[in-house]
């Protein structure tokens, strides 16, 4: 659909994603549809990012398009998924330079080799609002059943990859609060500030571990909405409860540093905020010797953050006991 | 990537799109993926539509709903394949009142019913700009190829669905000039201006006439941004170049006022112009009669309207000679 677009730009455009798509399906992006020859399953999603919403209008552009593509394949990940190929709907801002395409072209074809997906197709249009990128991401099961988020049994064990947090500090630090990370040690806040920023930037999802997810995850899901939030997506979807212990929540050195100065209201912000990009799953507590060695094999951290009992809802326990969550188990 | 809503508004939307995804593979709208048992090519189509480019900010929030499915459904026609299911991410303005999102669900159901094609899953999100929605739909072909825009052979003849032009007058007469319809009969102008009008907000791809599309088209695709970009597209892809014969573009009676009035200038409008949602399709000669059969039973208008030629480019032939098209033939 492209309007406001002259001949020019759009071949342009064109050319400037065609290298990025190879598979035979894709028609060399000449075409108004893609062919997927599909012999077994596929996990799908589609997840857009908004200017102003889910990025800040300076980020770098490669940055943006990087983004638009992890947070699909952050949701292929939880699953146990591969992502193979994706759809990209570019909106364009009237107002933004067209040649800052070829850096979203070039940060997007960076992503996708890196994680071994090809461009299968997508939209170009204009738009008088914010850039807006919506991406649909496809996926094969690495094993035999695709988890979902209802998946929980009581008596599960709850993990999470990674580290919880950064990316809100990161979106602080950028935005309402420089002094945020005004906590860390004197000579380690620039590196502290970096660390975050990067992670609000460049969401890692753990590519690398979703074999494993595919093989033990019981429930899985990403921590896109705030770890209380999916960790409550979870129980509601499954009909039971999710205990988290909040000494077990895996933070970085910021995140310690950030905790340590506001206490329990500090940690709740961590893990309300959303924009982690881990995955967060649930297994038998039998698989626990196994899950640890597929993670040390597989270079990612995993954290034993809890368990999953009857009942309903979240519970956050600390070292005084619970800690009142009020809103913050619901997605915000 | 829900932001700027409250768990309660989250819900809500969910509630109201849940019913229109009964696959099981939708796992009821209450995970991050969906799940595609494939057992056969599938054909995908990515398609984003913007208020203020691709339809007016007080179009019917119903009619919004059905023309984002409705330009996707286009491609997967114009592809000889039949939908079966859709994406959809919505991307609210913050101003919008989000009552409104329930006659958008309506207007999908209504149409996803129609087209007989489930919602899989999608992404609903807030915006600071125009509303835009974002459509990957899933379609499995009708026969045993896709034809692409590239298959046209010298020799072929070309045909498109339906009457041209009609959703440029209806958004003339909405917006710019609404004594666009001044030529046609007093008696008449009401009448033709909801016709345009309706054409404009509610594209109908000619879904009865898919089997007969892959059955015979050789090059195919839809009339999205108008019928000479079109017609220009199938000759740069195929390497031939295509004729057209301008008495034979079929015309609805606005159509035909118009162009009475304005003569070739209002002709080139008229297939300059986007959102036809028409296939514009090659075939052989020999199987003419066999497609105007095919037309008569599926209620379809199909017509001839020109040929597949050697050489490069578009040539519009009318009456007096060839009617110069400067830069209509490409992509605007």
């Amino acid at each position: 659909a492209p309007r406001h677009m002259s001949a020019d730009e759009f071949d342009t455009i064109r050319d400037l994603f065609a290298p990025l798509a190879q598979s035979a399906g894709a028609r060399g992006l000449n075409d108004d549809v893609a062919v997927l020859e599909a012999t077994s399953a596929l996990v799908v999603t589609s997840d857009a990012i908004v200017e102003g919403v889910h990025f800040l209008p300076d980020d770098p552009i490669e940055a943006v398009a990087k983004k638009a593509l992890r947070v699909n394949i952050s949701d292929l990940v939880a699953k146990g998924a591969r992502c193979t190929g994706v759809l990209v709907t570019l909106i364009w801002p009237e107002r933004r330079p067209s040649a800052e395409i070829a850096g979203f072209a070039r940060g997007l074809g960076e992503d996708l080799q890196f994680y071994g997906a090809q461009l299968l197709g997508g939209d170009t249009t204009a738009t008088p609002g914010p850039l807006t990128v919506s991406v649909t991401a496809f996926g094969v099961p690495l094993g035999p059943r695709v988890p979902a988020r209802a998946d929980a049994q009581v008596g599960d064990q709850l993990w999470v990859t990674g580290e919880i947090g950064d990316a809100c500090l990161g979106l602080m630090s950028l935005t309402e609060a420089p002094a945020v990370l005004g906590a860390a040690p004197a000579d380690q806040v620039d590196a502290f500030a970096s660390l975050v920023r990067a992670r609000y930037r460049l969401p890692a999802p753990p590519v690398a571990f979703a074999p494993a997810i595919a093989r033990f995850a019981r429930a899985s899901c990403d921590v896109s909405d705030g770890l209380l939030a999916d960790a409550g997506n979870i129980a509601r979807a499954s009909g039971v409860s999710v205990r988290i212990d909040a000494e077990a929540i895996p933070l970085s050195a910021p995140g310690h540093a950030y905790v340590a100065a506001r206490g329990d209201e500090g940690l709740l912000r961590l893990v309300s905020a959303g924009d982690d990009y881990q995955a967060l799953f649930t297994a038998a507590p039998e698989d626990r010797g196994r899950i640890l060695e597929a993670a040390r094999a597989a270079d990612v951290t995993v954290s034993l953050i809890g368990d999953i009992e009857g009942g309903s809802g979240v519970r956050l326990e600390g070292k005084a006991g619970e800690i009142a969550i009020g809103t913050a188990g619901h997605r915000h």
